[in-house]
């Protein structure tokens, strides 16, 4: 995607619009502004630099007729539920106008949009609903521990803890060490990103492990690969996903991403989080008797904790897990990367 | 289902027509006749009792058009990958022509074939795909294990280890001693047989645990709810399914069925079985921090061996589990029934 996108964000920028996020810090693509009302009505001249550190600046404006010209709108902010809001028909109704792409992970399909099909038609844009699996996926053959490129998983103790992040920060910093290596997404962000991927969530149950090992397949050409991971094995209502990814993926090291001082399961407040050494013990033992792997390392999200907070965070995190761990937003990959290669 | 049935089960049965045999044993259903070409032509006279005991006896034809009457043709064997073999296509036209329904567990959908949806029109008959999940599936809300119905879930240490069996014979055995017991299928020749139930593997992949919790509200009346496993989770192709089911269906208890002599992963023959210990324990890992519960007895399978042989699978598997173990088929249901009860 080195092209020029916009970014749909309504009400949720930056907190809420983890897509929109995602775009401005790791793809390929120049961000002319993102859209979000609520922020553009209370300051006019507000810019993504004000809300987000370390990406590049755009303007932030309150309608998409009001941003610069643009080669594909991008939907970055998911409602609960995965819906499409009536609300944004004008924006997306502006931007197929344009000529422009409309790109979407949601769980509404813009191809099944009768007016958003006739636009597209009209003014030869595309849309692309990344949530959409291939029709062709079939069941795990039990061959990705067979292909010659080093697999690298992300895992998690809960969703929303830094998977698709740490994945790319690591995939990135091999990068630029000189490293062939590859990104496999399995989720809507990291696939917009990656403008490739398939979104596991989403595929027949049977052929969740096959999905990833198909990626792994595709890209096994690369000395490494770095595999998004998602949801996590203690979760109540995602761990057949997260089981899928580790026997497809039969990843030679794991870290487990972690966000400091989450204690229950998100959204799910009754469950709570285990200990992560054992969350971490858990994923060995479910990895042994298909492909046995270990826990290399471990990411700590500690965006909410102060420094010295987030020390002590790391520390107690370092001793449960056994093995090196970082934040790799505020510490950087390097350390996680060195554990993995 | 209290009604007059054909099997459909060309080249297969008994033994790949796993379907049929199912109906043949549980099913409320008069089977009218099985249709096997390759055995009616090579005995004209052939019965279901020279085939399989325990079950109703009936003629064993060679083509649908030489059957008694039916209200139901059902596709009782599964080829490789799930589609139809044409060859079986003048049978199920009969079927239809006689103003029968079809149910199938196949992956190819009759309702898509044009000529099958235009006989079922004209003569008044029902194409019934059991694979094809209901639409308004979506996440598991995680509260299978507050629902009152006590909840026993077959698992396995792979794949046709005999968990529809063995939760079948529960079930059944519940209902004898006065137990107000309902059978949760979860695989099409349990959904056959019960005329109920959802597809697991077919669902989307962050529906898994929610289709399997949807079932057990559905029947949270009763007393006792005995839900069918599906795969392994040391599987390398299945193992999301299995986790799915686990962490949906929140079991009291579960029975662990293993196939005696089984060393390898059916079809994966690379991956060995571990210890079935072992993989009990695995379970118990897995399950523990969402909703904790124990393997409280074995089911064995040991049709493929003589008596002698027999006792000793058992008796090493006793040990193995630590836990009650029997045939369900050589030994009766009881003593597993008294192990979860």
């Amino acid at each position: 995607m080195t092209r020029r996108v916009a970014l749909l964000a309504h009400e949720g920028f930056p907190d809420r619009a983890k897509t929109a996020v995602g775009v401005l810090r790791y793809a390929d693509s120049e961000v002319v502004a993102v859209v979000d009302r609520e922020i553009a009505e209370a300051d006019p001249d507000a810019r993504v630099a004000d809300y987000v550190s370390d990406v590049p600046d755009a303007p932030i404006v309150g309608r998409v007729a009001d941003a610069p010209t643009f080669d594909a709108l991008v939907i970055g902010v998911a409602p609960i539920g995965g819906g499409f809001d009536e609300s944004w028909r004008p924006d997306v109704r502006t931007a197929l106008e344009t000529g422009a792409d409309v790109v979407s992970g949601l769980h509404y399909f813009l191809a099944n949009d009768e007016e958003f099909v006739r636009l597209a038609d009209e003014h030869g844009g595309t849309l692309r609903d990344v949530r959409q699996p291939p029709d062709d996926l079939t069941v795990a053959e039990g061959i990705a521990h067979d292909l010659e490129a080093e697999i690298v998983l992300t895992v998690g103790t809960d969703c929303s803890t830094g998977k698709m992040t740490t994945t790319r920060e690591l995939y990135e910093a091999a990068r630029d060490r000189g490293i062939d290596a590859a990104f496999v997404p399995t989720g809507q962000t990291g696939i917009i990103i990656e403008n490739w991927g398939i979104p596991i969530d989403r595929t027949v149950s049977d052929f969740t492990a096959g999905a990833v090992e198909r990626m792994c397949r595709e890209r096994a050409d690369h000395d490494y690969l770095f595999v998004e991971g998602q949801g996590s094995i203690v979760h109540p209502a995602y761990s057949a996903v997260t089981t899928g990814i580790l026997h497809g993926a039969m990843p030679d090291s794991l870290v487990l991403c972690h966000e400091a001082g989450r204690e229950a399961v998100h959204g799910y407040e009754e469950f709570e989080i285990p200990n992560p050494g054992y969350v971490a013990e858990l994923y060995e033992s479910l990895a042994e008797p298909v492909a046995p792997t270990s826990v290399a390392a471990g990411a700590l999200n500690t965006a909410n904790l102060a420094t010295a907070e987030a020390e002590a965070a790391l520390d107690r995190y370092r001793s449960q897990l056994g093995a090196p761990v970082a934040d790799p937003i505020r510490d950087g990959p390097e350390q996680l990367l060195e554990a993995v290669l």
